[in-house]
């Protein structure tokens, strides 16, 4: 028998919001807020750890989500909602009908493992709007990039607006954050040539070798990489522009990199 | 001696207010509002018609937009604001105090020209969001590609967010707007070849020739390109991908394919 729960007001309820809106909740409890089946499904093929499981049976039947893919082996418990309750909870207006809390991962640099000797890394800077990191996301998966590192986040990885503007690719990544000098420290200690791209910077980034291990790394739109990314950099590395204003999005400037790498290496 | 107003109730002001917020008012009035000196000064650089400045004295002097380029050869009418007036317009936190009418062009692919024989042109399908609008046309800006064609646009260029997401590149890139059919007729009377961007094709984009006058032709992520597009285009053209989800942001996507062209063209 599941438990139901059909008032707004209910505690539990209460603290899924808060989970929700809430980074400092997400960092305390350890535990974050998955809206949709897709996404609920996505994350337990990432190996996210499910909790809780919040469904509407207005909107699913308990067998949908029970026949996602490693849903058996979650001991997770099964809540039914009212619609009531779940109005308030879902953001969406395609309704679905289901929410789970899942444990965060700890995204630890030293839990990274990369399948070959020449990894091709992407590293991102204080990123800051969430649509871009979501989109940065989404590249990576594209390019089956063997790690995102993300230096000094302003936001932690659970921001619902992350999971949504990343369609999930928040899940399919192996994703790892550190401070600035952690990850010039743990990308040296494993031999891995660093590209930044600087605002002003030498190399145009279609003469550099990318086949070799190499990261990536692109910074903030309006201060470009600190002095440590460039002293560090084998190549500080730039976009040729051309134009009246000459500013690219975070997330395209990435796309541009990345991709050039790929054709390098002949997309394999 | 400038207008002055002092009320938010003031009837300019509510119109200005409509402007802002209602496309189909831009589009009956053919005007539509800038806000900020520097987006200012790219409109009129990009001449666009300057037709009333409101300006308030308690962020800026007249003086400071009265030497913005190509100001003086405007007649526009200038309107001081109070500062009561000027929050109520203002979207932006970092208040600069300006606040700028302008006519709108009618962006027509008849009125398009090009410095040479082989022009490199985007083109986008229907797209949606302003914030993807804004990214394209800051990498057309950033590519330098002789215009950016809009097939069935969902929303008027002058939407608020679209040229705050641009940075003004709204302003500095030649735009024009049509159906696909027209567009495609355009595109086949001067010879362009149409790259298609499908989610199903042929050619990867590395392995296709954009040092000729090339198209290049970009639909929305969930639909793809239709079949219009596909049957006009000389390659349809792929971007390989081999992540668990396989879904690029369009603005990416789009920087991609366009800074491939420019490689192809030494980045000339």
């Amino acid at each position: 028998m599941n438990t139901s729960i059909t008032s707004p007001h209910n505690k539990r309820i209460k603290n899924l919001l808060q989970l929700q809106e809430k980074s400092r909740n997400r960092r305390k409890e350890n535990r974050f807020v998955v809206e949709g089946l897709r996404e609920t499904g996505l994350a337990l093929t990432g190996n996210f750890k499910l909790l809780e499981v919040y469904f509407c049976s207005e909107f699913l039947s308990e067998n949908e989500f029970k026949t996602l893919p490693d849903f058996e082996n979650s001991d997770a418990e099964i809540i039914e909602i009212s619609s009531e309750v779940y109005q308030k909870l879902a953001y969406r207006s395609s309704t679905e009908g289901v929410i789970s809390i899942f444990a965060s991962k700890e995204n630890n640099l030293e839990t990274l493992t990369f399948k070959n000797n020449n990894p091709l890394i992407l590293v991102a800077e204080a990123p800051e709007k969430p649509g871009n990191i979501g989109a940065i996301l989404r590249t990576a998966d594209a390019a089956n990039v063997d790690a995102v590192l993300i230096a000094n986040p302003k936001t932690d990885l659970y921001n619902p607006n992350i999971i949504r503007s990343s369609v999930g690719c928040v899940f399919t990544n192996q994703i790892a954050t550190g401070t600035t000098t952690e990850i010039i420290g743990f990308l040296q200690q494993r031999n891995i040539a660093i590209y930044a791209a600087a605002l002003q910077a030498s190399e145009i980034y279609t003469n550099v070798d990318f086949t070799e291990a190499s990261a990536i790394v692109v910074g903030t739109e309006a201060t470009g990489l600190n002095q440590e990314w460039r002293d560090a950099a084998k190549s500080n590395i730039i976009i040729p522009m051309d134009g009246a204003i000459d500013s690219m999005n975070v997330s395209v400037a990435a796309g541009i990199l990345i991709f050039e790498a790929k054709r390098q290496r002949s997309f394999l």
